[in-house]
């Protein structure tokens, strides 16, 4: 198994979610989806938003990099108009699916909204409609999304994600440890995981 | 032709310039060797030393990144006893030996004695050290090396740098503009510019 981190937030996230299962599965590796909340992490630095947004030079050469790299990979991105926005919903909802199942189809939906189509995946419709797309129920689980196990259980790993020295996203963990940071590594940590 | 920019207290540039000839050589692409000081940028940024010195989660993940990367390619990464060095003398011979036509021997000589034997390339004995192996005269290169006009041009070449948005080191350019940045980005921008 490899653990995925991910911040819906972010651009490079995008990038992995929508080519992990594919490489995870030629590479017989299971994946264990962990959206978290990088907000907590980037304050604890001192930032108190992206640091795309905080170093300009850096938040220029990000989307050209991300463009470049969805060109080779035949996807089309783009920056949503409101960045970075707030996962915090999504990530509750994703931790509802991980209990049912859905967790892999719904991440990978909301990061085709926000950096494709150009989606506010703060905006409860624009989840709706996600589930709605995934034939789920978003009434009940919007409510599941609300309660304070859920609350509790995204805090608890976005506590974690801090404590095993997570600083961005996404991240690759194989679960003894070794840890890996950006999506130019998600080779490097499958093989990893496959050797070790 | 491509641009390695690079700053010699710089980890990943160490990656990269180990490699970089090897790379463009297999590619039929020549190589311009652009040493620049990060102190400067990372200042504008706010910063007073390396970020993997300020966010200590990053830093402890760069030398576990850099050791798996370098352990892959035959090599043995250790970080010196001072980090980040202080570069701004390496700088200024290395372009003494653009000029004279040994500026790449000397910066891979100045990143392996660093990054793989612990030297501290902020003194001058291990300059000169380098200097003697390559069959250089040390006593005049050095003379040159702290002229008006080296200085001029390793601060032209160090503003430069900044006024096309690099922000980080190593970074690779096309001379018409695309930027790439980051040891891991090397093969793509080989590939870019032989395509392009």
């Amino acid at each position: 198994t490899i653990e995925f981190w991910y911040e819906f937030a972010s651009t490079y996230s995008y990038l992995s979610a929508t080519r992990v299962e594919d490489l995870a599965a030629a590479a017989d590796i299971d994946i264990s989806w962990r959206p978290f909340l990088l907000g907590p992490i980037f304050q604890s630095q001192g930032w108190t938003t992206s640091p795309f947004n905080i170093y300009p030079a850096k938040g220029r050469y990000m989307v050209r990099d991300i463009k470049r790299i969805a060109a080779l990979r035949s996807r089309t991105f783009r920056m949503p108009d409101t960045f970075p926005a707030n996962g915090l919903l999504a990530a509750r909802i994703a931790l509802v699916g991980e209990t049912e199942g859905w967790i892999a189809a719904f991440t990978k939906a909301v990061f085709v909204a926000q950096f494709e189509s150009g989606a506010d995946i703060a905006d409860v419709t624009t989840l709706t409609e996600i589930l709605k797309s995934l034939n789920r129920e978003p009434l009940a689980i919007l409510e599941n999304a609300n309660s304070t196990a859920i609350k509790a259980k995204l805090r608890e790993q976005s506590t974690e994600a801090r404590s095993i020295d997570i600083f961005g996203a996404p991240s690759f963990r194989k679960p003894d440890g070794e840890l890996f940071w950006g999506d130019d590594r998600l080779e490097q940590a499958l093989d990893w995981t496959r050797r070790t």
